[in-house]
């Protein structure tokens, strides 16, 4: 199973049979009707992120000369809907616990991510659709397998899906400097969602107004922030603790 | 300044010079004696991994075509010895706290636990000169500057330097699956050093052994083990936690 698809009929063909998709590249100069019309409706339907890029790039990224214009990269496994997502901690009689990625764009990151949540018992995790790593090949590969067992949500909009989770009871918790208090003083055993911000930026301003909470983790040396992937571990490590106790 | 160093003289003029190295690789062809003999010399007084090559590999990995059958890879800092290491928790007053890393050989990890290290004040980090990775340009990068500010001594034998911590009065504790005890029912208020395996096959056999304890990180999941760095950054953080209790 090839991971890039390439040429109209095989891009088309693969959104018809479901496969899932994590993006969708077509050249600037293509016509947006027939075969590329449905091709597009599709993906909007099934909010998988479309990008236009000059033919030139196309051609550079292309591994085959029949293109058509159009490049597909295929997800190493399908995504669930939020709300297949929360129905997971109902159907398992838990309390939430939900780990969100505001814009995780390194694959290293997110492999990691994805087997730390398998190690805590976390339900699942919400990636977002655009400027945001996927479940690529490389992240399959960097979870050592955890992305079999790991149920991931895209969604195109973190802050909604922060409403959505908190209409359905989950505490939302940014994990962020500015937090006041720290985040061992947080009760994981409640349904909650730790949102963890992207390599660059951390979370957005608009996802940290909805949070319910913003916590730290402590750092006493000097450099002002950890790797993303720590920065989850370090919290879900402490979520799985005090479940444990 | 160069990280890679091509040439009998200037390999030879960094050598002496002082300039941190963090391995050499010789053509299998060269011979041993005059500048190069010199070269092998200065780079056993230091510790300096000496690797050869067959001729051909040699000309793919250089960057010019005078590298006279030597390239030294500089380091992007210098390495302290175990003895300054140990120093540095006794010129604190503080009990020691210190990171052995038995073969940690992708710089994505490497980075990110000097960066942990960092925040959560460990004294220091040990790495391994084989099979290892070394204070690269990638370790830098990915260690968002906390490769500057974590002391960092290269050895040759892990198995001896847990000797040397012992008899300095450090609790040697390898993290590891087969370990009775739990990573947070040890006190991390003594003098402890916590002991990491490599990405591959964890921490070897011989040093196992000589670990005054070896102990587990808890995983609820399908996974077995986690993310090199991801272990290490929980039991840091849980060792930062009870030191600021």
């Amino acid at each position: 199973m090839p991971d890039i698809i390439e040429g109209r009929n095989p891009v088309l063909e693969a959104l018809r049979a479901g496969r899932p998709i994590n993006r969708i590249i077509l050249s600037a100069n293509v016509q947006r009707h027939g075969v590329i019309g449905d091709i597009i409706n599709l993906a909007h339907q099934n909010g998988i992120p479309l990008e236009y890029a000059p033919e030139p790039a196309i051609q550079k990224i292309s591994v085959s000369p029949a293109n058509q214009g159009i490049i597909a990269y295929a997800a190493m496994k399908g995504y669930i809907s939020l709300n297949e997502l929360l129905s997971i901690s109902r159907d398992k009689k838990e309390p939430a616990l939900y780990c969100v990625l505001d814009g995780i764009e390194d694959p290293q990151n997110l492999g990691a991510i994805l087997r730390t949540a398998d190690a805590t018992g976390f339900h699942g995790v919400v990636i977002r659709s655009r400027r945001a790593v996927g479940l690529t090949p490389v992240v399959a590969k960097v979870s050592a397998g955890a992305i079999e067992y790991v149920p991931v949500a895209r969604v195109v909009n973190i802050a909604q899906t922060l409403e959505v989770l908190k209409k359905s009871g989950v505490w939302t918790i940014g994990i962020d400097a500015s937090g006041k208090q720290q985040y061992t003083q947080i009760d994981y055993k409640l349904p909650v969602a730790i949102i963890i911000g992207g390599e660059g930026e951390g979370i957005s301003d608009l996802v940290k107004k909805r949070c319910d909470s913003l916590v730290k983790i402590p750092m006493k040396g000097e450099i002002t922030s950890l790797n993303a992937s720590v920065a989850a571990a370090v919290v879900m490590y402490e979520a799985y603790r005090q479940r444990s106790l």
